[in-house]
């Protein structure tokens, strides 16, 4: 496998587990944030910025990237890492959730997917084949099958059909993938909210033996219950020995409650976004800093925390750059935003380490005003 | 006074200087380019991205900062260098370029100027000692009088009497100064394209004894002769041993040239405005990097230049960010711009200081591909 897993601690209150990955490009504990850098650059932020934020492991987005600037551009320089001079880990995408959430007119094949580009309208095609070569010349440490990702709700014989036909493509992408010494593969779990469907899927992909597996399907528009419920029937099935990630999920309380449930990656855009409408993430829950209220506020974003931002600018000057609209405020609130996540994630691990998990879960949920079940940012 | 200048050089060759200038937030050496921090942010970077690129001094705007977030939370939250935590020097305009080119339906009197806000339309009052005020309030190294600023062309007769209140405002500001021992105050030289008023200007104001001129009304759309001309006439009658500084300049032929001509300070928002367009200054011209040329060029940007851009990325990740709207694009792309121009007037110092001005002069036209007399950048 080119991608390695350590368990290094498992929760005796609960599922959560401490572990270890290993990528051709670093080794980093886990439960771990990733975030997301679709056009080859996390928004606003420079890979410097990112490592002093102790990211390890970023996302990149298969279908942002091959129609712009081009996967055979960024094979040409070299690889993702080389072309935004990103020395660590690169998680990529299959590029299916984007043509299920931003494409227009989908015709859905058991070759692949014929849809429209999501500005120009142009005729475009994606397949499980085209998906891996894409990600091959992108280069990424971890690539992920190229599924279909039905919405919420959807029915069950929907989803049965769609769920064997991502079955079938997993098996096509595990073929296709001509870097096999260089490139882990991860199966993406499929099945709405059917434990059956979800179980299925879940032994079937064990059954091909990927590097790692994920959660799919999920943050498409579910009430957060039956998200842990997914969790609490799909993650026995998977194996011990390698890594599970919850994809498109990255607020504190649904972090939490998958780590319970025994996920160990998560990515979300939720971080850069909020911050480019001057949304913080603090450990007194959300700031909006655009409002008033911080016109003269010269204390910290967030006293407990220790980024750039926090270190050195005030609520006042936020402010004052969200409001003028200057790329500074919205830089400034990622860094935090993402060191926020980082710092999240890190406690979450040292809790396990000293399986004190479900404390943790108690004070963060206290802290930060989040309500159980309910958003919480 | 407050700022101190040493000429440390004169060109043999012609009026070419190096000096010298210490300020309450420290001492660099002219000729300088300063860099423009509009909102209390030099666009899109952080100041220690500023102080990589070696700058010394930034300049701050008077009229923005007023409007928003308003200078008496810029002096409640500790000074401008504080609340944008930026620990060198700082000079501040006094707002009435922006009176004369962004406000609407002005209104000039004795007393100062009325007009409406930019934007909103809301009626606003700015004069001599109101602008003092404010700069008080920001706190920053070296302010400058409030002027009129005259658009091009005008009539000896307007210019004239604009000039003769722009004198008694000069006058007005030195008197309003209510902090002569921590922050400088610089005279603005103005009369428009004509001998007798520029070289009165001047006159006069040396009498007043300011920390050092300005050359004000350039910029303003008159041909780049006038502008050699305006130098031409009036730096003799600055005084040696003050600094001189060309408002609104920044181009690197229009850097030359008035060096040339004895000036030491320069400002402009050339590197950071045409950096959002996706535009860069280079040694060999400008390059437009959206354009399709760039899109597998896996060169740096500028192969003389030592800037992180440069050091770090390659034209195709340039044209790509810039291309996908990606806000690290304008930033790559201004950090590459302000280390030119800082690169520039570095090697100006350097010739000056072996007195080789001349050549480097012919030299930089000759590779930037500038013409002479032309616009350059």
């Amino acid at each position: 496998m080119v991608i390695k897993y350590k368990l290094k601690k498992k929760s005796s209150e609960c599922k959560a587990r401490l572990g270890e990955i290993t990528t051709p490009h670093g080794t980093f504990e886990t439960p771990v944030f990733m975030a997301v850098g679709t056009n080859a650059t996390v928004k606003t932020l420079s890979v410097e910025e990112l490592e002093e934020l102790e990211s390890h492991i970023i996302l990149g987005n298969t279908y942002h990237l091959w129609l712009q600037p081009g996967d055979d551009i960024v094979r040409d320089a070299g690889g993702l890492h080389k072309f935004m001079n990103w020395k660590h880990s690169i998680l990529t995408d299959s590029g299916g959730f984007q043509v299920f959430s931003l494409a227009k007119l989908r015709d859905i094949k058991e070759e692949g997917v014929y849809f429209k580009h999501h500005k120009s309208g142009a005729k475009l095609f994606l397949s499980p084949e085209k998906s891996i070569e894409i990600q091959n010349n992108l280069g990424s440490d971890i690539m992920m099958c190229f599924d279909e990702c039905p919405p919420y709700p959807a029915s069950h014989e929907y989803l049965e059909k769609s769920l064997e036909r991502t079955l079938r493509w997993a098996k096509r992408c595990k073929e296709a993938n001509r870097n096999k010494d260089t490139q882990g593969l991860f199966g993406i779990v499929q099945g709405g909210e059917f434990e059956d469907l979800r179980k299925r899927s879940a032994r079937e992909l064990v059954v091909m033996d990927f590097d790692g597996y994920s959660i799919g399907g999920t943050s498409v528009g579910e009430p957060k219950e039956i998200q842990n419920k997914v969790l609490d029937y799909t993650l026995d099935i998977l194996p011990e020995d390698k890594p599970r990630y919850l994809m498109g999920v990255g607020s504190p309380g649904a972090i939490l409650d998958a780590v319970e449930r025994g996920i160990d990656m998560f990515d979300c855009v939720l971080p850069t976004r909020i911050a480019r409408h001057g949304t913080a993430m603090t450990t007194n829950g959300r700031k909006i800093l655009k409002n008033k209220e911080f016109e003269r506020d010269f204390s910290p974003l967030d006293n407990k925390c220790d980024c750039y931002t926090c270190k050195n600018y005030t609520k006042a000057y936020l402010h004052h750059l969200i409001k003028a609209d200057e790329i500074l405020g919205y830089r400034l609130i990622s860094i935090h935003n993402i060191r926020f996540l980082n710092n999240l994630t890190k406690e979450i691990r040292d809790a396990i380490r000293e399986d004190r998990f479900m404390e943790l879960k108690k004070r963060v949920y206290e802290e930060y005003g989040l309500k159980d079940g309910g958003k919480d940012f």
